[in-house]
Formats: structure tokens, sequence, C-alpha cells
């Protein structure tokens, strides 16, 4: 049996990334393809508490070496438990954001190392890198709105950082994305859902099975 | 300020570390100085909140590489919210406990890398080192009679595991000592308290002020 394709999705705060995943989870299903859709942090039971922890963290929270060391954990465990064993089962597997949101948020946003960052996953996940990564961007005057209109709710605390933090994020993820040209896409993220679903559709093309 | 002084204590279960590290703090502290008693895991709310996490694992429990992440993410926020702190305020840190352990239970007695533990500490503590590290050390058959004593009672995930990894433990701790002989002292832990507190003081001499 062949190794399974991994697709994951990055992108800033409310572009889409959960409902574009799921749409994408559908049609190779609909191909009769068995998916695993997950997402980060979190995926298993063990990430899950981690996630638990740096979203609700004690005292005077965490330090950014810390919180690094807690999203290369979580992930280890993800894919050690979830994302590998479907890969080797032959499966699709679609992650609503994944290392690349480390190396953006962490890395552009909170001025990590991303030569840091890499070591955690070498060590952590021995540097499993998806085969195609989405990225869906939207114009920084879209994306502030958004986040306006997202943080009159509830807001935990990484969506609920300043403006100018989620500016330098993104700007990360098009670094990153120019530098791999070969790994991302990079989606428009504008317009109804099925309109982006479609645009995903023609940007990774002949990957999809057809049903 | 000078810079404080880090002592750490290291060795196998039940050869007397928390004793012998509470003894020093009292000698010390009795010689008029500050000094800051911790342990590992933990020392701090979010490091304690991963050590829960460590010694109480859901589902199948964590793989080795989350595990030495976990590990490492506790310890970045001890040294940072702890004992750097400390040090730069000209105490005396004794810690029951630190990047030894891991090298040792982790790299020797769980096979993990070394290379992999260091680029962790350095990553996560800017590779902070204790100035002095007591190893304690007792025979192979006592150390065996020790954990059998103790695992007749309540028993928590890593100081339950076979005696054959303990062993392997031990070895991976007498090893970093012989590497490391300036910042590594090896104190025999047979005999009384009283004893072993004797032959810490005789093993760092002039370092521990008179009081």
């Amino acid at each position: 049996m062949s190794f399974g394709k991994f697709i994951s999705l990055e992108g800033g705060e409310g572009v889409g990334k959960s409902t574009q995943a799921r749409l994408l989870a559908e049609r190779i299903e609909a191909a009769g393809h068995k998916v695993l859709l997950t997402r980060e942090p979190g995926g298993t039971k063990g990430a899950e508490a981690i996630r638990s922890l740096l979203l609700d963290p004690e005292g005077e929270g965490w330090g950014s070496e810390a919180e690094m060391l807690l999203f290369a954990a979580a992930r280890a465990d993800h894919v050690a438990r979830l994302i590998h064993p479907a890969l080797s089962a032959g499966e699709w597997v679609i992650c609503d954001r994944f290392i690349d949101s480390t190396r953006a948020y962490q890395g552009g946003g909170a001025g990590l190392s991303d030569a840091a960052i890499l070591d955690l996953h070498r060590i952590g996940c021995a540097g499993l890198l998806p085969d195609v990564t989405l990225l869906i961007e939207v114009s920084s005057e879209e994306s502030a709105k958004r986040l306006a209109a997202r943080d009159k709710g509830k807001s935990d605390r990484i969506g609920g950082r300043a403006v100018e933090y989620h500016a330098r994020v993104n700007a990360a993820f098009s670094a990153l994305a120019d530098a791999e040209p070969g790994r991302f896409k990079r989606i428009d993220g504008m317009g109804s859902p099925d309109e982006i679903h479609r645009r995903i559709l023609d940007a990774i093309g002949s990957m999809v099975p057809t049903p």
C-alpha cells in the first residue's frame, strides 16, 4: 500500500481554513478515499491536553521558549499517534494548521528563531512536512475587519493579540510561501466558501482524485 | 550583585536526593545566604501542570519524543520563571534533578539521542548548566532493594519501570559524571543522611560558605 497524501491549510485567523478543510475532505471522500480530517494545536487526547495548557496558562503565562516547546510536544503526539499511522495506512490527511503556523506565529509574530523551530520539528516529528500546504490569504484590511468582529465575542489568548502582531504573522506566512513555492499554494480567501473551494481544486489540480 | 551559585542533585530513585537537598539548603541558609530549594519536573505552576500531564498521561501515554519535549517545556518555564531570576538576584539555587536526569532517563534509559536532548536544552534554557552537580550513588543491589520496597507502595509511571531500565539509567548517570569531572561530584549514597551530608560538604569544600 502506498503512503497517503498530506495536505495542510494555513493562514491568519478567520480566513475560512476549517470550512475549506472540511469541503476538501468531503471532496476526496466522495472519490472513494479514506480521509483523516484533523487540526492543530490538538488532534489527539494528549495534544488536546497540551492545547488546554497553552490556551489557559497558569499564573504569569508561558514564556516564549516554553510555549514553543509545548507546541512541539503537542505536534509530536499528533504526528506519532494520528497523522503518521494514517499516512502509513495509505489515507489522506488534511490538517487545519501544522508546522507553518508555529513558524508564522511564534517565529514571525513573537520573534523566535526559525532555525530553533525547525530543530524542534526535526527532533519531535522527524521533520515531517505536508505534500501540499494551502495558504489562504485575505487583504490586511479584510483581516483586520474579521479580527475586530471576532474580538467582540470570546477571544482566546492567541487570537486576541494586537492587529500589528497579526500583520507580522501574515507577512511571515507570505515569506514562507515565497521560500517554498513547490510545497505552498497561495489561495485567494475572498469570496464565498464555494468560490474558495473551487480555487483550491484548481490549485492542486490532478493531485485530487476525480469521483 | 554577583550571580548566585547553582547546585543540582542527581541519581536514581530513593538515593536520598530530596533529604540531601534540604540539608544542604539549611546549611547554606545558616551561613546567611538566601537559598531557593526547588525540584524537577515541576518547580513552577506551569511546570507542575506539565508534570501532571507527564505522570498521568491520557490514552496510550506519551511517545518518547513528546515526553522529551514536555520535560524541556517544563524546564524552560522553571528556568525562566524561578531559577534564572533567583540566580540573577545573587541567590543560591539547589535543584532536586535537572538536565542530567533527562539525559539519564530519556537518553540512557529510553534511548533518545543525547544530542537532541542538549539541543532542546539550548533552545529552551539557553543551555544553562549547574555550577556543581552532586551525583548520589548506591550499589546496583541496594538500588534494586530500594526500588522493590518503593514499588510495594504507590509507584508513579517513571519510578515504576523495570529494574533493568534503572540499571541503564544508573550507567548513564555514571557516564555523564565521567565525561564532565569538573562539574560532577560523585557522592557515596550509603549510610545515614548525616554521613552523606558530610560527604557532600567535603566534596564541594570551599564553595559552601562557613556559618
